[in-house]
């Protein structure tokens, strides 16, 4: 079968692959739409997770399963599933304790294109068939629920990790997709005023379409002057991170009351240290809780997450600029991807067989 | 000065009575919005609360500071306030704990006509002001603000108390004024389905409006073989109960899933036990939470939930069915409230001095 | 193989059956400890979950592995393992809730001497090894390990969800095997004064020396009116619930604080009804938390249990009061189960093959 | 009056002022025990809040009470009490979310010796008298309960930051009197394995008198790889900081596990950031919450802990090694502080007037 790989650091190709074996719990899908992330360019480009020859990209899939082990019970071949980018293994010391993103060791439960070979393939592998995947609910657009592979739950993570209650004010800096779904996950959580830090117009609309009240553009001032300003000099309640680098955090708890939380979602590629500054952060003694994670994956969340969008309460194919149609699209997408144009929040790929 | 008081069980009346006195922490306030309460009819005709001679009612008003006492920072004579129906006494071992509307004793935050005049005077008294008042934001209708008093925190605490996630299903039961701000409050807190019971037209209007997906409406059927149907016969994560009485928790722990959870705060007129069915309750083992609560109180809360009216998460005002303009209107409207017209959700009382 | 077995209501005996299957994720186990519990004689003569013919019972054990399946990671022949009584399906959405014991439906963790033969055969089978199977501590009694698989789970759960904090005044209700671990596990949650209520003279000892301050027997006057009068009225902040009826939860309330929590983690074999008092429950409003749950099993608990048997935290032998050695005395502990004898708090089998 | 000063950075001496004025809420006390802090020598001598002049240190203290305001209701004039470090004002917004310690601003529920005269007077003023002072339980020993003041609230501050669950491996890192009192408090909150670092021989063998099953010397090895050689290389559960500085996060991170949680309640006075280390925080994934913050105040705080010593949960005269009487001894206690004799743990003055 045929896959779109990384053939090394900074080198990408078309490589051929056999198709991949399905265990016991396993099943094997075809893809039918495909999403490629800022996590995949890092990959290639920056080798952020060193090097891999001729492993296929990709971890954001709405599939159609062909086969299932033998001990698989809620799906069968012909299923049109949602595949999370986080794959569990639930029984694992990490899941029972309530962090399944880690099952088998820090961030061990993100497997796709990362320790096996990701969905760009003609074919691919899903551990634990009826612990991972979430049937596609009917009707709903491949496309944007590919966006529930990895977008909206992490997005949403970084406003569960905040931790935001009612009325609160919040930051989300970042307005890229991940951000953008933390502002629409903010606004249904419960926040009040949502000040979105970024600048790209089209995110912009999108940040005030999905409930951010204010928009802070770094290019017109410090962000953390902006948003003392706009707080009467208070600051905020909650501040989800989806953007920036180690550097943000010391903004961040600049610009956090005591007793705020931060909840960060970025990958932070570089960098030796998150530095969190003395003074501001109470002398150790202020209450600012630093929180990030790696968003669960699994089946009940994408099934919470679909329900969230076949109820309307969230809208993620707002976030699709670019949609294209064939399998072997999935370069373009990627390269899209790579080169950032203006106006690009996400590619999709759908795919027909 | 002149009240609307309870003059005994059954029996209602103007009083006219001292200016209440202000103690070093307190103020003293004339009211700009006043609202009734279901609560101010069973107090009179029910004698919910006992027998009562001469109170003042009422216990959800918006008005204007005329005095403060001398250790009171933040509000002077002339400011526009949101009272809350619950002021706490904020150094209680129970605020302290974390339930402050039980400072002093169970239910014991609720001050205005339980243990003292409420607000239907021509000034009312509010114990600890910098603790409990918040500042009318600037151009907030008196009318709706008073919302905020009491409707809007009670269901939204209903909200808190059900623990909503992201995704959840949630049944309201009950969709009088408290339970729609439930239905508002369950769709900006991450609930997917809101299945909301009741049955009068205009309720079930707003309720959509405020984010029900399916109206649920017991003349049609039995409510818990309902919500089995819609679910799959798998039953909600959560129950928020702002309707009924002693009998509904059996019908909320029969459509509950086990690791559910029921928030109530419907006030318990009646019957002398909230029966729990033992098989469906798991024989004591199903992990199906029982909560229930008085609103909390207090001046965050008010600011908290006014900056969700500012920044339009939520509109109150849809409550809003009957105007009234006046301090001499407040008869009328208790009297609308206590006739309950079909067309009735909530009246108010607008008064210019 | 060999197994003591339930014949139908109200009738054991010893029965032979073909050796159990090991499926890919599983383990069959040969019992090294082995502990009736009061569940079993529910069960048996009580017919608590309905007739049942020739289901080899109980469901608490220390076991040597004697087979693995294919799939199996951790574990291998020869391994001595603790079992616990809850064997939960980790990649169920139930245990994705974070409710493991609910797995494929309401105490459905629950499987040994339920849905399947339980652990009082010659061997025994235990779904998903790696997730529910725990090693032996080297040095560990396998009778005092047995304690693990249920009661010391069981009355820390009760402890757990009644959510003690530092300094709370807390009763325990019933100071059976379970209840005295829920003293032990209330001491080392950082309760003050634990008030247990019970009267045998050895499980006061026991209880005395697990941590209980006060003794509260029913004998010498009403458990309620105790508690009020050694809490100056005020009552208390939790209640553990580990033994009496529907009715107890009645009496629970009315010595509870507001803002208080109960945890039941008591069987109810009978009554239509859990009864809440209405008044003493706040009308609804008084924020008395009413939570009953299965205890979690699953192999994180029992290694993290068995680290605070290892450190000296908690010494669960003492609630062994009986010892009986080689497989065929799991008949004459069971019958001592049954018939209560004064001096008993639990019984334990060794087995040496 | 006279009072034991701060005159300067740097400079202590004996002071002359004005009996302190009783506000409404307020009381004046008389210390009957006093105990210097670490705090106050880094005031003095580091100049950690800046210059003062004049201003009396201490903050922590028992006293009698010798005068209330008129709007104090459960304290009069001869009650001996408990006087917390922290004296919130529990009405601030601050306080109703949750910060008390936080009130009217980062850290400003500290009050004695930061904004005001300290407990080192004749008399000493205690703003809101019923919210923040607790009776001295009969027959408590006045030195041991003014470990209560700061020094265990403090320590099981860190406990509560870090979330401590049954059976949880956790560090403490420094055990000076908080720590010491972490080791304390991780012991009756469920901690299985404590690993005490530290070196000092009495405070060792207090930290085992208190739970600590392992003592980690950092001249002995780098202390992380000692954890982690300890803990089969998998690290531990929860951090508690109690001792080093701005790199000890770095070192917690490091020896934390994924889903981990670091409670820091070490007063940081120099350095610019504490720094995070990005590969060992999972990139910003790992889910190693980092809290830190001041301990919480007042006297519903006092009244808990005061009954753990009173059921003997736990005994913190055992901090005390240097004891004084005589109200003059102040000045000699503060000084064996600021010069930290090998055997000195915690001195304490007690006074009779």
């Amino acid at each position: 079968m045929k896959g779109f790989a990384m053939l090394g650091i900074g080198k990408t190709g078309w490589v051929e692959k056999p198709k991949p074996e399905c265990g016991p719990l396993d099943a094997i899908c075809r893809p039918i739409a495909l999403a490629p992330c800022t996590s995949d360019v890092h990959t290639v480009w920056e080798g952020a997770l060193g090097d891999r020859h001729d492993m296929i990209l990709g971890h954001e899939a709405v599939g159609e399963v062909v086969e299932v082990g033998g001990l698989v019970k809620c799906f069968k071949p012909g299923d049109k599933v949602i595949v999370p980018a986080i794959t569990p293994d639930w029984n694992s010391l990490e899941a029972q304790a309530g962090f399944s993103m880690h099952s088998g060791g820090m961030l061990a439960g993100w497997k796709f294109s990362n320790f096996k070979d990701g969905v760009f393939g003609e074919l691919f592998h899903v551990n634990d068939a009826d612990g991972n995947l979430a049937l596609l609910p009917e009707g709903m657009d491949p496309g944007t629920a590919c966006m529930l592979s990895d977008m909206v739950p992490t997005g949403f993570h970084g406003v569960e990790l905040a931790d935001i209650q009612f009325g609160d004010r919040v930051v989300v800096v970042g307005i890229g997709p991940v951000g953008l779904m933390a502002v629409a996950g903010a606004a249904i959580r419960g926040a009040s005023h949502i000040y979105a830090i970024g600048s790209r117009p089209n995110c912009v609309k999108i940040a005030k379409e999905y409930g951010a009240t204010d928009i802070i553009n770094y290019r017109e001032g410090d962000i953390v002057e902006q948003v003392m300003e706009r707080t009467g000099g208070k600051g905020v309640d909650r501040v989800v991170i989806a953007g920036g680098n180690v550097d943000t955090f010391t903004q961040a708890i600049n610009m956090l009351k005591p007793g705020g939380k931060i909840g960060n979602v970025n990958y932070l590629g570089s960098g030796d240290f998150i530095k969190i500054p003395r003074i501001e952060w109470g002398c150790g003694m202020g209450h600012k809780m630093v929180a990030g994670g790696l968003m669960p994956g699994g089946r009940l969340r994408m099934e919470k997450l679909a329900a969230l969008v076949e109820t309307g309460r969230i809208d993620p194919s707002k976030l699709i600029t670019h949609r294209f149609e064939g399998f072997d699209k999935v370069e373009e997408a990627l390269m899209l991807m790579k080169d950032k144009p203006r106006d690009l929040i996400k590619p999709v790929v759908t795919i027909k067989w």
